[in-house]
């Protein structure tokens, strides 16, 4: 199968380039960037050194990429960037997985309030959200058009989905603290992410009406059966990769922690990529980092009957390329964990 | 007025080293430390080269400590050691600053179920918890003793307090997060604490029952005039200092930002190691490095009607060492500040 | 092929077992630590979850371990510890790599007085020190015991071996300064490897004497025809993994830059872990993180007629680990790149 | 004594901020940015909170700034910026001391070789290039304008010109390795400065005819009595401060450790900001961050007849601001060390 990545040169872009080019069963055809055309794919990403095969951007025109024979497309590029090529690669018959937030919201309304106008609204009904972990496999015949999880929303759904499902959790008061790498903002060129300002740097942003947020409460009310409001806080942190969720929750009436980890372990005891540590274990960002694993872990306070929940997993791989591999792995048939082991 | 410090050798006794040897009204005259006595200061903390006056460490022996030309002592030790060096130092006159926990929590058996004994509960009612903005300027006269608070507690109680005593939060449901610099654990040698082990690394530990929840409590309920019990979720931080703590709360029935930063500016319009950062920005714990503030901020979240309020402090400043020369400053009638711009 | 790794724990060890668990080709049967025996592995390397196969470490026992259905071992043992599983290992047919630096001083009075007693010097006929990129491929047939070189001397022995040999470059006067990350001392539990004492730490250390000493001069000699003397400056550098290495040398009569390039080009050209910068560019270690390339550019200063030469590598792949897999890929009829991309 | 700042919003014109802020006889009235005229000091500098004295940043026009109560100014802008306002400054009558490389070269033709057009050469005459240890007094009452030494040739020039004076090493085959922290490149908004492209990070750059070496040169060729031509080697290393350097030099015929110690000590034995320690020891940035010391030590070879020599500093306090500071001191009558302990 011939693969191509729109938007190559960011971070996620970076990632899905070098699983690609590692990867058994797929052969990666073509990288593009507006702003790196013509260049050498090693010039801009030097860690490929020698694993590079020779190849070259392309410059980021979606005529020209749809007349090449590419199977799947995968789009590495900004929310309302990825729409625009969509729209023409979708119709000429690729498959496409895009890592935007273009197609994660089926509501209109909600994407509207969150990102502004859509630039292919015509493609959200046969665009899939898929969580390969919770989504029922039908996408897999059905999808034209997946769009993979963001970091930070992978992190709460993940854990929270089968508790709301089973009824586990209270729906209310879910407070969810996550603490992100620097690499979560992209390779984006401003003062605040520069290395003296965010070494040894920890803050809150971005409170209230963070963007993920659309995202996180459309997912969890499909798997509560009714809305859920809550409270979302992003962190940054000192570090370039991974992802660490704490989620604070008060226990459903009459559920301890026997009966979390029984709604998880009916949801992921044979997922690879989803790990459950034991009660009173917290997962930790550094081990995850490279792998395209999501641990997770409970304790339950018996002072204040909530639930604290943690989670662990590397951004930019369960977080994002490595999420979009999966994805294609199990829409094309191979296995699971190819390229991701 | 002369000084000592007994565990000197500690981090947080390392930045005591630092605060004192510059203070203008204060003069170190002793540093103890059971492994380094006999070994000049600077041959332990190389930092201080050229500016540690000749001083050499001398063994951690209270008796000799306490016959020394010596006006006040910081203890900077664990806890559970600090209360044998304050049994001897009080009765011979001395003042004593206490940076560990053995006397920062009134209630013997609370102490007890958090620490395990106490070593000298005899010197509990001369002791007094001292957050200097918070409490009331009488143990200037009564303390002979001073539990100096901790570095979690300070970022926790220092935002709520004033809140819960106005009345302008809900005594439920609060969620405390809390990410602290590696510098918190102290000068411990596991291997945990490696460079390798915590670079690039985050994580939750300590949830359920972390010690300091024992003073965070005790001090809340204090102020709020009933008893507290909260969810407190530390995070450890790939840095060396600093602790950024985010509160998610309740606002109390029609209480806004407006009210609850009048409560704030009542407590510490004027007081200048108190912050209050404009609402809708965020504190971050580089801007506080090396200094002995405590930045505060909040937002309100009209979806979920909680308050998030984020704090940044340096954890060995304003979250122990600043703070205790802070109140050495307004027990002996120096100016608050001296010593610490 | 069955493999085992005996002292698995350390951090070459553990980016052994992660690229063993992956290996298409090799099949790990055996970890073997005293301090973990009983345990499972994913006990001790959280990172490897989900991809562990139950393994569960076993005694470092030499006769045990012989006693396994093992076809080759990997000794990731502190110096002067491995002699000891040889001794047995290797007269019981097993192949064995040993990545510590028993066996890679040919001359024994030389590793006297670097390292002290050898423990096994009846195998050092038989062992052979092995670069792959510039060992004449005889070994393959010859060893019964492969030393692998260390991190330090592959990124001094890479770049100057071909220059030595044609003549390129002084054969005095050179100076080598290498940075290395905080990987290469260990898992040592030492104050020193603290994360508050290293981040933000950069220092030279070792100088003088540096047991990598003896092992660099020997393999330069070979290449030289003669003897060599050279300072080495190694420095600790503030990260997890990676050794920076430049080195300044005397140009020899008339050599130039092309000169220079072309006795490399001559040795490395087709190999894939050795790859050549322009001149004027240099390496990053962070391009070669988890990679097991080695990076190496030349510049040539007209000023002083000097060369600089850079080079960078990850100290725990072509530095350690990923280099023992290279060696055991062609020791044993495999792509020398197999579970290396 | 009133002081300003043009400038003063890059990394070393922040130190100045913090430093005149606390400084016990000058006051800080001015400080200047054209992009932050008009703005709050603290909205751009948040570390200063509560210590800002309500400062706002003027424009940076030299004739209004000429025209302030101010006794003297700090220019800390880059290069070739700086004479433009030394121009309009030192004719008004205003001390200067500045922090750019301006005025640290006095000859032209070399100036002009590594940093293109000289702006105000009619001023070299009366400006002074101090390093404080090593320039003798008289430019207290001589100098209109001082030029303060660079962070890298501080590191350089401190340790080999009482060597280079008395003769302690040799001319030739001197070969300079420096590691500086990434503020080193001051608050330049650039992919390469990002956070997560210099995290675990770490690279030789900017090889041959690095600008410093002009400043370098030509003052050891003053302390030398004849030309100087040696290796400069700098890296980036990832972390905000600090500099190491190694050097390499062969000792002159003879001269051993204690000599050169000898030669040190004469320059330096009772200047609290250089520090020798003792042969065997190695300095670390991370000891000398926030102070202005610059500590120096060595080693001799006996291997190969080298001296390894060892120096750590702050690259914004001696490197760069801290030594500004210092120069004002003297040049005012002050203590050497007011405000800088």
């Amino acid at each position: 199968m011939n693969v191509g990545i729109v938007g190559a040169s960011g971070y996620s872009g970076e990632v899905l380039v070098k699983l690609l080019l590692a990867h058994p069963r797929a052969t990666l055809r073509a990288v593009s960037s507006r702003t790196h055309a013509g260049k050498p794919l090693v010039a801009v990403m030097p860690a490929v050194r020698g694993a590079d095969r020779g190849l070259r951007f392309v410059d980021s025109d979606p005529v020209a990429l749809a007349a090449m024979d590419i199977d799947l497309f995968f789009l590495a590029l900004p929310h309302g960037a990825a729409a625009g090529f969509a729209k023409v690669l979708v119709p000429a018959g690729k498959r496409v997985i895009d890592l935007s937030a273009d197609f994660r919201v089926a509501d209109l309304a909600t994407y509207r309030k969150y990102y502004g106008e859509h630039h292919a609204p015509e493609l959200l009904p046969v665009a899939r959200f898929v969580l390969p972990e919770l989504t029922p496999p039908a996408w897999r015949q059905e999808a034209k058009l997946v769009a993979a999880p963001g970091c930070y929303p992978t992190s709460v759904i993940v854990p929270l989905a089968p508790l709301l499902r089973a009824g586990v959790i209270s729906r209310e008061h879910i407070v969810v603290n996550a603490c992100s790498g620097v690499s979560g903002a992209g390779r984006k060129v401003d003062e605040m992410y520069l290395y003296v300002e965010r070494a040894e740097s920890m803050k809150a942003y971005g409170l209230l009406k963070h963007r993920h947020l659309s995202e996180i409460e459309e997912q969890l009310a499909l798997h509560a059966g009714g809305p859920i409001v809550l409270q979302f806080n992003p962190h940054l942190a000192p570090m370039r990769r991974g992802i660490a969720t704490t989620i604070t929750v008060p226990a459903a009436a009459g559920a301890g922690l026997d009966v979390l980890y029984a709604a998880w372990a009916a949801a992921y005891a044979n997922r690879p990529f989803v790990q459950m540590l034991p009660a009173g274990e917290t997962p930790d960002t550094a081990h995850t980092i490279g792998t395209n694993r999501i641990d997770i872990a409970a304790a339950h306070d018996p002072r204040t009957n909530n639930f604290v929940i943690t989670a662990a997993e590397d951004n930019l791989m369960k977080g994002a390329s490595g999420q979009a591999v999966q994805i294609m792995n199990l829409w094309s048939g191979f296995e699971e964990t190819d390229g991701l082991v």
